[in-house]
């Protein structure tokens, strides 16, 4: 069994090998192998491609196995493009480090801690102590989550633990499972609003996401209100959110992810026409929230176990497409990073 | 009933009076009426006293029904120093902020929200999106807790929820309530010192725990380790913590207790003989962790609720001394903040 690690795949080359049971021969192919047949005559049918991008229009498609996307978007895949015998599998973890960044801002929105940091010196220790300012505390507060899906639970989970309450809105509302106080549908999207005190996007960017979150949604907000973004930054309103925030009519906001990304290497934009950074209730960070160490420990760990249990004929792990002549639709879930 | 507030708790008169459902004269007393005996005509059979500390040592005692410490420590009261009948009782409410800050140092440590912050800037930002850092987790980390009581089982509880691993050391192991993986006893302190990725000291300064954190135990810790200090700062060796930190021997740590204090108004001290905040790896607040504008609301309504309960003629609530000939010995509990 051949493995093809194409593009930035390639780069976890030896962190794959360092997690497979089966013997592989693992072959890295460049970024073009993604939409190029250039290197298909190396593939067999009992090969496995890792990309987060695949496509063939218009041309002929080579014949193999399994299609791993080393991520949980499906967007940079041509499901027409691939054989009809492929499994198509993604792999998610990334649920972990953004519910830490979720709750680092919330916690640091509270307590400040670079600001104790900063009033900290030997020399103004006496006067400093003495005149301590008193910090907030998540306890208590109310965190609306729109989007309950891995991501928003798995902020749920922790959040709980420090005595939050939880309204999240979701519209596949169903059960809270014991980690929101409700779960709302998207007409009830105002209550979540006018009680949140932090209100944290947890959703996919879609038609009906994309400016969710405008004018009159940030003015529906408690002045103290704070906005967290990780998802995609287009289900707020770019100007609206600007807007609120030089007013001061929300309390801040903690933004991840920006309204223009470059497209390569050599391509240089701006990340909002406005400059977020130059307000001092918006901390501002450059799309870092699941960007860990153990990110693609997690993921390559998944992926071997996927294909191992291939290589032994058990069944596979988040298939999203199953080999047939009629592929399932892929799951709705966000790609991050 | 008159509830005497005594020094600084004076300043909590109105926080009181509005918790307050029984009908009570509230009168505020001079810093000096803890020590003094100029104010205890005022004093009655049926009435209350709030403060921190109360001694009457060779003096007359005033008889009155309850001593109500506004914090956890009773190291500011003489018990001997009290009338027979009296009730003494605490509050506590602090390891709610102090396992906030706790965590919110554990998730910057890893993540380091504001050198993500200050890397964002309009004019970089398509370089400084393609050349972005991964950072760390708090999930799989190992936390040793040295002190499994009120605040560390309130530490565990959230770190649980993040899936860190929790050793906690405590004399009084017994039971981890499903909050730790295993509470050891004190002879087992080095496998906490050996395995854990941080390590939070949450117990109280006593004879037993003054400079258990030595040379020995740092140099035992992970070179990664980080030491987060947020009891007393006696329970570690001044010098062999500088010493460590300062040679990169550990990861690092976060202080929020010093060696030092300024005793009243015009006392200028130093926190500690070395400037730990010149160290890079070192983390310096001025002993923050549980000041928060939530803890007094939840102490004095908590105080207000005991009131309530002594003029009901109901139990009262975190009795440390029943009125008795023979005083109880108080609780080991700390007197954080």
């Amino acid at each position: 069994m051949k493995v093809f690690m194409i593009g930035e795949a390639a780069n976890y080359k030896d962190k794959l090998a360092a997690f497979l049971t089966t013997p592989c021969d693992i072959v890295p192919l460049p970024r073009e192998a993604a939409h190029s047949p250039n290197f298909d005559s190396a593939i067999g049918p009992d090969d496995v491609v890792i990309s987060l991008r695949f496509s063939r229009k218009d041309m002929t498609v080579p014949n193999f196995r399994l299609l791993h996307v080393p991520g949980a978007g499906l967007d940079g895949i041509d499901m027409a493009s691939l054989p009809a015998g492929c499994h198509v599998c993604n792999v998610f973890e990334h649920e972990i480090p953004i519910a830490e960044f979720v709750l680092a801002a919330m916690l640091n929105w509270e307590i400040r801690l670079d600001a104790l940091r900063a009033s900290f010196a030997t020399d103004t220790w006496s006067d400093t102590y003495r005149a301590r300012v008193p910090h907030g505390e998540v306890h208590g507060k109310t965190l609306g989550l729109i989007g309950f899906g891995r991501i928003g639970r798995t902020i749920a989970q922790r959040a709980r633990a420090f005595g939050m309450r939880i309204l999240a809105v979701d519209q596949f509302a169903g059960n809270a499972d014991g980690l929101a106080d409700a779960v709302l549908p998207p007409d009830r999207l105002p209550e979540a609003l006018t009680q949140a005190d932090f209100l944290v996007i947890a959703c996919p960017l879609t038609e009906q996401t994309q400016g969710l979150i405008g004018a009159a949604e940030l003015a529906a907000m408690k002045p103290t209100g704070v906005l967290v973004n990780v998802s995609r930054a287009p289900i707020v309103d770019e100007a609206a959110l600007y807007d609120a925030l030089s007013r001061q009519a929300i309390g801040g906001a903690v933004l991840d992810v920006w309204y223009g990304y470059p497209a390569g290497a050599e391509d240089r934009v701006r990340p909002s026409r406005f400059r977020f950074e130059d307000l001092p209730n918006a901390v501002c960070t450059p799309h870092s929230s699941a960007w860990t160490t153990q990110l693609p420990e997690r993921r390559y760990a998944f992926i071997a176990r996927n294909i191992d249990r291939l290589a032994a004929g058990e069944p596979l792990l988040n298939v999203v497409r199953t080999p047939s002549p009629e592929p399932r639709p892929g799951l709705q879930e966000m790609s991050l990073p």
